[in-house]
C-alpha cells in the first residue's frame, strides 16, 4: 500500500467502541505519530464537544491536537466560514453547534433575512423554530444539514435524528438541503482546503461503508475499508464501488 | 342527473369563500332541505370547531345541525370509535382535536403503550411529543394523521402542515401512516357506516379535484365537480379519472 500524506480516520468503530480502544487503530496512529505523518478523526458525532472528543482520545491513549478533530458541527461551521463570507446564520441545534460557530467568528441571528439557515440535533426544537427555519429558507437562505440520520437508536427505541427535521423544513421550503456529515464529501473537502492536500494525498478510513467508504469515494480519494464495526468485509466488497482497500484491521497496514 | 340520498359537501371554494356564501350552492342547500334529501358538509379544515363550523354556515344563510358536518378532527375522533374499541390514545394536535375524541368517549392517554397515535397540527409541538409518538408506533400503535398537508400557505410564505410531522413519525418508525381527510375516502366510510347508505347513493361535490373528487373517486361513489374554487373545469376533465359531472355552480343541477 502506499503511503499517504494525510490519514483520515472515523471514530466509532474504527478507533474505539464506545469507551473502550480498538488497539490496531491506537498501535496505528502511534506509528504515524513517529513518522511524522498527518492524521485527522472525522465523525458524524455532534453531540460531543471537541475537547470531550479529544478527552475520549486521550483515555484511550491517542494524544492530539483539538485541531485534527473534525465533528459533523465544527465541519459544519468551518464549511460556512469558508463559504459564505460574513455570513449571518439562523441555527437550530445544541450548545456545541453553537459554540462551534461563534469560534468561526459567525454570527448567529434570530432574524427571518439570514444567508444560512444550519440545523443540528436540538432536543428542544419546536414548532416556532421550525417554522422560522421554514421562512428563511423561503426567503433564499441556504439550508445545511450537520448530518442526514433520520433516526438515532436507544435503549427503548429509534428517536428522531437530524435528518428528519431538515428533511421536514426542505420539504415546507420546496428546497434540497445540503448535509455535512459522511457520507457527504464536505468534511474531507474542508480538511483539503484547510490544509491544501492533493486529493491523491489522502486516505479515508473507517468500518463504516454507508458513511466512512462513500464518504472517500464521492470525494475522490483512496478508502481503507476496516473490518472492526458496522460493515463486514463480506458486504463492503459486494458494493459497486468497493473500498481501495480491505483489512482485519489496522495491524495489516505498513508505513 | 340521478337523485342521490347523500350530498357530501366540501366546504371552501364549494359552499362559501373565506366569509362569503357561494350563493348557487347556498341555493342548492335549500333546495336539498325543501326535498327533504340529505346533505353533508366534509372539510379537510379542523382548526375550527364544530360550533365554528356550524355558525359560519349559519352565517351565509345554511342553518344545519352539528350532526351534519365532518371535520376532519371529528371523523378522526368516529373513525377511532368505529374501529378501535376502548382504545387508548396518545395525541399531538390542538385543543378542537382533543375535544372532539372527548364527545367520543375515548381516553387520551399520556402513556407509552397506547392503541393508536393522532396526530393534528400542533403549534406547540416539539421534540418531546414527536419522541413519544415515534416510540409508541414503534411499539405497535397505528398512526393516523388528521391531515396530510405537507405545507400551508400565510401571508409570509408557508408554514409546516400536519402531513410534515406525521412523515416524521413514519419515518423514524418506519411505519406507513393513515390519513383521514381528503383525499383519503375515510371520511365518506364513516358518513357510510354512521348512516348506512349505499355507495352508489352518495355524491361528493367539491371544486378541488386533488382532494373532493379524488375523495370520492376512492371511495368509489358518484362526484360533481363544481368551476367554483381551486381545479378549473378543463384541469378536471384532464384527469385519467374525471368527475361523474361538472357544472359551473349547483344552479345547474337539478333535484
Amino acid at each position: 500500500m502506499k503511503t499517504y500524506k494525510a490519514y483520515c480516520f472515523d471514530l466509532d468503530g474504527t478507533v474505539y467502541r464506545g469507551k473502550e480502544g480498538i488497539q490496531s487503530a491506537v498501535r496505528f496512529v502511534h506509528r504515524l505519530q513517529e513518522k511524522g505523518l498527518e492524521y485527522y478523526f472525522i465523525t458524524n458525532n455532534s453531540s460531543k464537544t471537541p475537547s470531550q472528543l479529544q478527552q475520549a482520545l486521550g483515555d484511550i491513549g491517542i494524544e492530539t491536537d483539538r485541531s485534527r478533530i473534525f465533528s459533523s458541527a465544527i465541519t459544519t461551521a468551518k464549511y460556512v466560514a469558508q463559504n459564505y463570507k460574513e455570513a449571518k446564520v439562523y441555527m437550530i441545534g445544541s450548545e456545541g453547534l453553537e459554540t462551534a460557530f461563534k469560534e468561526e467568528g459567525i454570527t448567529i441571528s434570530n432574524e427571518s433575512e439570514v444567508d444560512v439557515v444550519v440545523m443540528g440535533i436540538d432536543r428542544a426544537v419546536d414548532y416556532m423554530k421550525l417554522a422560522k427555519a421554514s421562512m428563511a429558507v423561503q426567503n433564499g437562505a441556504k439550508l445545511i444539514g450537520t448530518n442526514e440520520d433520520i433516526k438515532f437508536p436507544t435503549e427503548l427505541g429509534f428517536l428522531p435524528g437530524n435528518g428528519s427535521f431538515v428533511r421536514l423544513v426542505a420539504g415546507v421550503a420546496g428546497v434540497e438541503p445540503m448535509f455535512i456529515g459522511k457520507p457527504s464529501p464536505v468534511m474531507l473537502e474542508v480538511i483539503q482546503e484547510e490544509y491544501g492536500y492533493d486529493k491523491e494525498d489522502m486516505v479515508m478510513i473507517g468500518d463504516n461503508y454507508d458513511t466512512d467508504i462513500l464518504c472517500g469515494v464521492r470525494f475522490g480519494c483512496d478508502t481503507i475499508h476496516v473490518n472492526t464495526g458496522v460493515t463486514s468485509t463480506e458486504v463492503a466488497l459486494e458494493k459497486d464501488a468497493i473500498p481501495t482497500y480491505c483489512v482485519a484491521d489496522l495491524d495489516e497496514v505498513e508505513l
